[in-house]
């Protein structure tokens, strides 16, 4: 499993991903599922993976090669980042398509994608392709994209994320719904990348890597831990006095 | 879809529900999910049911016409909340049987519940019963039971609940892990049933009802994001600068 996401906010993109691949319980290893593509000043584009790795790694090479040949559409070339979603999205299937002869039951080549990045000229935006080909992008009322085990990290994220978020307090939410996730599913694990992206900036900065025993991870959780217990001390107490809270007996008889 | 959890705490036992059923998107009604069975000050047992609504159903029918008969197990007679556990897997299994040969492609007839509470002179504790009918009690280490939609709710209740807890604290932990469920999920719906257990008395209080736009939930959801925010704030900063986070370049080169 894998846990990927990805948060739009006016001063730029934050990254994250997980490290861990499985195939069955026996079969864990560490791998990187996040890339990057540049040409600084001009461009800048990160991929996150999930899914079937195979699929995965050979999209990646695909990218690389094609924007070694030079020639016809490659990461170097599109125009913005939907035609970059497009991109991914058409490598992405014909690696499956690949493999579809060779399916066996519990045999999935599937693997899905988050992009983002900016292209100079075009705003940043990030995108979600889908095992299919196709894909979303981010939006005002949801501004953050996740793939692979999902569920765990979402309630914070819509709880906290909005476009007005500096970019600092949005990594913190990305490392915090990551962070729950990793504890709730054993299959999703360190270590935890993260990268910012400065809007216009064109660049990627510096690339977090931190390891589950990381000094500021271990801050940052202490803090958050510390932080949930402040928010239910002042939480207000249950109404099992008020008047204004319909009770009814344990039958469900008023 | 359904989201059910009960907490285990020195104090006591907390019961929560949602009340959404639906079979396709288009077919959406309102059950309550939680009963209760008591003789006071002998024994309160509160069951809390997920999946198949035809199962469920048949399944507390039945608890009721058992206890009616009095003659043979019943949930007036079993010794303690184990055999209340076996007792229920029974009836759902026998009640699952019974649609087995008129299996369809999407026909499930499968069902789990929560059952907790206290016969006297035991313990007070929760077991959660799998659609197979064998089950679990709560832990030292995991003091709570979750069934149906559980992803959503799942972390916070793994930062803030333990044995410790008082029963009010337990009872808005329950609250927001349940709220969390309901805005990520638009098959769990309100009202959010809410019943707390004195451990020791034998029998239940009143029941919370708690309809979407009910004033104290909405409080609660005030409240909560405002902690969350403020958690946040107090977070860390990231250690972009620390020379104790090992830094690498966007291409994985350090």
């Amino acid at each position: 499993m894998t846990y990927c996401l990805s948060i739009r906010v006016d001063q730029g993109l934050v990254f994250a991903s997980d490290s861990r691949t499985n195939a069955g319980v026996d079969q864990v290893s560490t791998f990187s599922k996040m890339h990057t593509f540049e040409i600084p000043g001009e461009r800048a584009v990160c991929l996150l993976t999930a899914g079937n790795l195979a699929t995965t790694q050979a999209v990646v090479r695909q990218i690389r090669r094609d924007n070694e040949a030079g020639t016809g559409r490659c990461m170097n070339t599109v125009a913005d980042m939907a035609e970059a979603a497009e991109y991914v999205g058409e490598l992405s299937r014909a690696e499956q398509r690949k493999h579809a002869s060779r399916q066996r039951e519990k045999f999935n080549p599937e693997a899905s994608f988050i992009v983002g990045g900016q292209i100079a000229g075009r705003p940043h935006q990030i995108y979600l392709v889908y095992p299919e080909g196709n894909y979303i992008a981010a939006s005002v009322q949801t501004p953050y994209l996740q793939t692979g085990e999902l569920k765990y990290g979402k309630p914070i994220l819509d709880r906290v994320v909005s476009e007005g978020l500096s970019l600092d307090v949005g990594a913190r939410a990305a490392l915090v719904s990551m962070d729950s996730t990793m504890r709730s599913n054993a299959t999703v694990g360190p270590p935890i990348e993260l990268l910012l992206y400065t809007a216009d900036s064109l660049r990627f900065g510096k690339r977090l890597v931190l390891q589950e025993d990381n000094a500021y991870l271990r801050e940052l959780r202490t803090a958050w831990q510390e932080g949930l217990k402040q928010a239910f001390t002042n939480l207000p107490s249950l109404p099992l006095s008020r008047p204004a809270v319909k009770l009814v007996g344990p039958r469900g008889d008023s």
